[in-house]
């Protein structure tokens, strides 16, 4: 199993154009996205987004939010514990929160994920991403399947 | 890539029932539905809506609104631009709003997917449809993705 | 087509955590699941949950409810009617309902679903779980999808 590991932030004009916005920012805003729960098998190798097939079926982790209240502070991220027998990823997405906070409270997550399945975390990645909004925002972070 | 864009409104004794009874007016209601977010490939091809072997699995962008309120009008559309390298589609679903509105919303919407994918729109098609509630109704419309 | 039909409990240090361990506890905790809506082959077999490789992609029908606040008793169902040509499946999920009356709800709910379908039923299924929360207690009921 291959995956890519992306986030991407944006304004945009309603909040359905500024989440496309952000997927675009992030490198997946061409794709058909179907969202799945959560798990890596063993072996997985973390590559670079290769170019994507305009209009091809991807599965992914999503972890997005959008706000259009200016000043908002808005945080998407995922972890992903990797194991020796299969790997978690968790997603946390926040509105004014710190992310300080945020990030130690998703790595909190996925250790436990990882601890009540007695697996060794090999390799521990966490993907974030901050904005504060102007008018519309969007962030996005992503674990993207690839074939 | 081969498209069908259909719609569907029902009542039924429950929201979920109301629901299935839409799906089944709008000739998907038989089939395992995979929701998808929501780009078209280079060449798509739109046509009517084939018989689906129940039970098969299939892809779709899927707009939707349920109520219970009687006298409520509620409004599912999708919109769907198709250029020369890539097609968008946006879903778009109210409750007692004027449906001219949404339907100039929808086609804002995707007209900005279009261009800020820098994408000469080709042919541009939306799909609406509207019901007033008499106790609990539904209304979806939906681009479907044939194989 | 063949399914397995399961269910799990669990409490959790998150919301998200008590969902990861109720998935574990029905036996889908290690795998990718796609969630579909909710329509079943005709020749349906049910089956036991054989084990799934983890990191697999699953389809399935998820019925989920969690909750922070002791003393919630929370119930997730899914209903499984399958017949002649094809077969229906509905999920439930409540908050501090009576169990009993969940069931009857799911099962008419089902049997209305197979009826505007003209199908006769051949086998009812109901799987259900309730938990009382403790501190934070997720339920799961679901319909896998196996190859």
């Amino acid at each position: 199993m291959k995956i890519a590991i992306v986030s991407g932030k944006a304004e945009g004009p309603t909040k359905l154009n500024s989440f496309d916005n952000a997927l675009l920012d992030a490198g997946i805003g061409n794709v058909n996205l179907i969202k799945v729960s959560s798990m890596l098998e063993r072996n997985t190798v973390v590559m670079n987004l290769p170019k994507l097939t305009p209009g091809s079926m991807i599965n992914c982790v999503l972890s997005c939010v959008s706000s259009d209240k200016k000043g908002d502070l808005i945080s998407a991220s995922v972890a992903i514990a990797i194991g020796e027998n299969l790997g978690c990823v968790i997603e946390n997405s926040q509105i004014n929160r710190d992310p300080e906070e945020v990030r130690k409270e998703s790595i909190a997550m996925v250790k436990y994920m990882m601890e009540v399945r007695e697996e060794t975390i090999h390799e521990l990645i966490v993907e974030e991403i901050n904005h504060t909004v102007e008018n519309i925002g969007t962030v996005v972070a992503s674990v993207v399947y690839l074939k």
